[in-house]
Formats: C-alpha cells, structure tokens, sequence
C-alpha cells in the first residue's frame, strides 16, 4: 500500500508536472469564476432564462418580464465559452506536453504566457478594452497551445 | 515490451486513480447522454437547426417550418453546456488531484458528491424542479471542484 | 534530476499512450482550427457580435450594422461546440483507457476511427453534406468513446 502511495505521488514530484499543475489549476479556476460572474450579472441585471429562476420575483405575468437577456450576461458567457474553447486545449495538450521532458524553463515559460494571455483575455471582454487587445491576447494564448502540440505531435508521434 | 505495459498500468493500480477513473468516466457518460436527449426532443418536437436535418420532411417551404427552436430543446442544450463548464474543470483538477496522493476515503468522498450532485443537477434542470434545487446542486459541485483545487495547488504550488 | 526527467518520461515511452498523445494532439488542433475557421467567417461577412469588434469599420450608426448573424458563421460555431461536446469525452476517457493498458492495435483501431469520424463530421458540417453523412459520422465517434468507456469501467471500477 505505501509502494502505491509512492507510486501514485511520481509525478506529482516531477517539478515540470508541477508547474503544470499550478498552471493548469490556475487557469480552470479562473474559467470557473465566469459561472460566478454570470450569476452576479443575472441577479442584479434581473435577466433569466429558465421560467423557474424568476419565481422568486413573483407569479406570472409580473416575472415574465426577467425572462430577457442582457447585454452583460451575453458578454461574460461569450467570454466563459470562449475559455471553454481555449483552455479545454491547454489542459489535453498541457499534460502531453508535461509528459513529454521538456526543460522547466521552457515550460513555465509557456505555462505563464498562456495564464497570463488569459488572465488579460477576461479583463479585455468584460471591461472591455478596445481591440486589437482582446483578439492578441487570444492569439498569444492560441500561439503558446500551438507550441506546445508541436512538441508533444514531434515526441509522440505514432499514427 | 512485458515492462512497458507494466509500466502503463502503474496508474490504474492506485485504488485513487482507479476512484478517479471510475466516477470521471460516470460523469463523462452522462454529459453524452445530453446528446441523445437533445436529438430525441429535435426529433420528438421537430425542431432543427440546420436545413440539411428537416430534409426527410419534405421540399422547400414545407421542410423549412421545422427550423425553429423549442423550449425542451433549448433547455437541455442549456443543461449541456453547464456540463461542459462544470464538468471540465471536474476532470482537468480531480486528474491532478488523483496525481497529488489524497486517502483514498477523502478522494471518494470528494468523487461521489460531485457525481451524484451533476446527476441530480440534470434532473432538476429537465423536470425542472423548482429552485434552489438546480442552483443547490450546482454550487456543492462547484464546491466539490474548487476544494480539489486547494489540494492541488497547495501540494504543486511552482510558478 | 536526471531521475525525475527519466520517470516523466516512462509514460510518453509506452507505445499506446504515445497514440493517445498523438491523436488527442491531432483532433485538439482539429477543433482549435474552428476559431480561426469562425473568424475568417466573421471578418468575410462582417458580422461581428462584440461592438468593440467593428469600430475599424467606423463609428456609430455605419459600424452598428455589422453587429449581426451570418448562417455561415453560426454554422461554424455549432460545429465548434459539436466538437467540444464530443472531443472532450474523448480526451479524456481516452486518457483513463489508454492507462488501461489496451493491446496497441485495439487502442489505434479506436483512436484512427475517432479521429476520421470527427474529421469528416466537420466536412460534413461546413460543406454541408446531405444527412445522415453529418448525424452517421458523429454516432461513429460517439461509439467509439463509449467503447473506450465501457473498458475504463471495467478496468477500474471503484465505486
């Protein structure tokens, strides 16, 4: 049971898979905390979608009226998806990449470019910043992603 | 050959990874399963979204009636997407937090609140059941996730 | 140190996870190439949904009328998140199955037939190709992530 404990714990102290970790970590919290801002901006913009979630505003006609949308909701689920879209590669390629024996410098060189690209990313769309700030940070984050499966592709390689 | 395959196996050894392994692939089977639901309400409702799918109904004007939303429809396309924001980071995390050696009763505890309240998540949004059900159950897996996090990143922390 | 790279590597040596990387690389770059996809779209036809997105086309009015759907780009779009509905089951039961220890050639009979399935669903999506083409090669997919699924269970199974 201890040898498997040990086993189990392997990678976990490989200071790469660290990094990784952190990183990885990092960045679905953050994809994590759009479900919380969307939920803020439902409640206090009162805007709903499913007939349900309005009963606490009254019956009827008189909570009808907070099944709409609004422009801030839209604007931060746009956001939430388009993490959906861009970290759910991160996390797969991530891992392969962790596993492939790249030096840590040059992972956490890739890990904190892309964390930080997406950090920026939310900031742009939900403030938002004017472009091209939102479509380069997206690139960058796209870019580090794209690096990171050309090694793993070069490594692994077996069709 | 012999020691690459026991090699491979290490990981599915560990009762943890083996838990993890267990209520991932649960969680994942059923995010699918809100696949067939959606085609058998398009189907069930005939209501479609690309005019090459409405074909079977007839030519022209008469297919095109068929291309319109309905409310079954887009209410588990709404349950869907919440999957693939919950459940993502589930299984991104709930890997490295396998990976970061926690008791075995701990990660149990941990993999079993959040599939059962995911499950119970879906049936509350297709009944629907009135709220806070859906919004009770969403934030215990919410919890369940971010609390995975803490370990991991407390037990990976390299940045 | 020399250690710890040799044990990150122990998993990239085995030959099926060496697939697995290769395939979840190929069909992850699949579905990042639909953003670039949605935006070639998007500029060709003007039609943008974010208003900080349209000012290089002027201010106020003029640039209002470029906030709009376009059919194709709501095509791509639902493609896009086809593929996330589906490609991240896969990533990540394929992941559970392919440290199941697979024979090779029965884990590459899954991973060529995934990958070739959501290959042609997305030809068959944005050509688009007469149904069942598009509805045919998504069941192929979704079979084989079952069939992947059906084994992790099997394998590891601890509830």
């Amino acid at each position: 049971r201890r040898g498997e404990m040990a086993k189990s714990t392997q990678l976990i102290d490989n200071e790469v898979f660290r990094a990784y970790a952190t990183y990885t970590g990092i960045v679905l919290l953050k994809m994590m905390l759009m479900s919380l801002i969307t939920a803020y901006f439902r409640i206090t913009r009162k805007a709903f979608v499913n007939p349900e979630d309005t009963a606490t505003f009254g019956k009827g006609e008189s909570a009808k009226k907070f099944l709409r949308t609004d422009p801030d909701v839209e604007r931060v689920r746009r956001g939430h998806l388009n993490d959906l879209e861009n970290i759910v590669p991160f996390v797969g390629i991530g891992l392969l990449y962790a596993l492939s024996g790249p030096e840590l410098s040059t992972a956490l060189l890739h890990f904190r470019i892309f964390a930080g690209a997406r950090i920026f990313h939310t900031f742009a769309y939900l403030i938002p910043l004017p472009q091209p700030g939102r479509g380069l940070s997206w690139a960058v984050g796209y870019s580090v992603t794209f690096s990171m499966a050309y090694r793993v592709l070069k490594t692994a390689w077996l069709l």
